[in-house]
């Protein structure tokens, strides 16, 4: 799978441990990893994701986790700060499969500057709403139902949550992943209930 | 336990099951709830955190749910919206006991009007930061370590959470409570990595 990764050396960087609370084999990365096996580890117990000190500029670390390789299955969002078991990073225990097997790095833009067109139904149809901020519930954002139809990206990357309150599963939206077009909640895995915009600082 | 809510008759409202996906008996109210057993309850399995309607000014209608009587044990946040099960608002799955026993309303103030002081050591000592906005990652946002030593809500109510990307342990810290001051760990819980102002639209 080519990823679309325009700054490959940083600033990001993460270092994941195979056993629980840091301990184990460990390994560094500043890029995206497919396969996690391919490095002699048969899973993710345990994460670091750091800033780069090699950049002189303060960048926010941001990386997407994958359930299985090649960035597929269950999402976790990892901000900066450490992760010393599988609950630490994960947002949901209906689907307990304590697996990460691949990461990379995700775009962002200035959480400002993040912006996202939520619609009613598949296919960018019906009723539409443009949110620029973090919203923790759907329907007090003034939305009628528990669910949305497709969703379009314009700028930066969003966090959507199954369940109120950022809980349950996360999914991943971005606007330079599907030209940031979400047409079908197929496309992004379920329903999704909050939204959280990324924040980047520089 | 007397509890200091100005608005006893709403806008808040809650439906809760004592089964999961929003079957069994079903319970409605409008103010806290300190023990759901005295209703005839053994648990709360499902719940839905409702606008009540017959309020004609949209307000935002937040919950506290705990684990035990009293407004005791682990504490979740309830968003407006629809839980179906105990994994829908917890947000933590280190501490496994599907219990919701108690819950009341929370008194917010406008998100933008939310303010709190962190600082480095208990009894407001050290290093102090000031922050109005949310924050999922108490590394990205400049804190040195992973700990913070004592908190001062001044405006509103925030929730913190165990992990980043708001995970883990929820705690809840209001400026009516406690007059707002959180002296030591013990107080709130245990340590916090991100924080997130509780929203209020009316």
């Amino acid at each position: 799978m080519a990823l679309n990764n325009p700054n490959p050396m940083g600033p990001w960087k993460i270092t994941v441990y195979d056993q629980e609370n840091f301990q184990g084999k460990r390994l560094e990365f500043t890029s995206a990893c497919q396969n996690i096996m391919e490095c002699g580890v048969d899973n993710i117990r345990s994460l670091k994701a750091l800033q780069n000190i090699t950049h002189m500029t303060y960048r926010e670390n941001i990386w997407a986790g994958y359930e299985h390789s090649s960035f597929c299955g269950q999402q976790f969002v990892l901000e900066r700060g450490e992760y010393p078991h599988w609950e630490s990073w994960s947002g949901s225990n209906a689907y307990h499969i304590e697996r990460m097997m691949s990461f990379r790095p995700i775009c962002s833009a200035n959480h400002k500057e993040s912006k996202m067109v939520l619609f009613e139904k598949e296919n960018f149809m019906g009723r539409q709403w443009e949110i620029n901020d973090d919203y923790p519930s759907l329907q007090a954002m003034g939305w009628g139902n528990n669910e949305i139809g497709s969703m379009q990206v314009q700028s930066g990357s969003w966090v959507c949550y199954q369940f109120p309150g950022y809980r349950g599963y996360q999914y991943i939206m971005e606007c330079d992943r599907h030209g940031g077009e979400y047409k079908h909640y197929r496309e992004w895995g379920s329903h999704a209930q909050s939204f959280r915009g990324r924040r980047f600082y520089q």
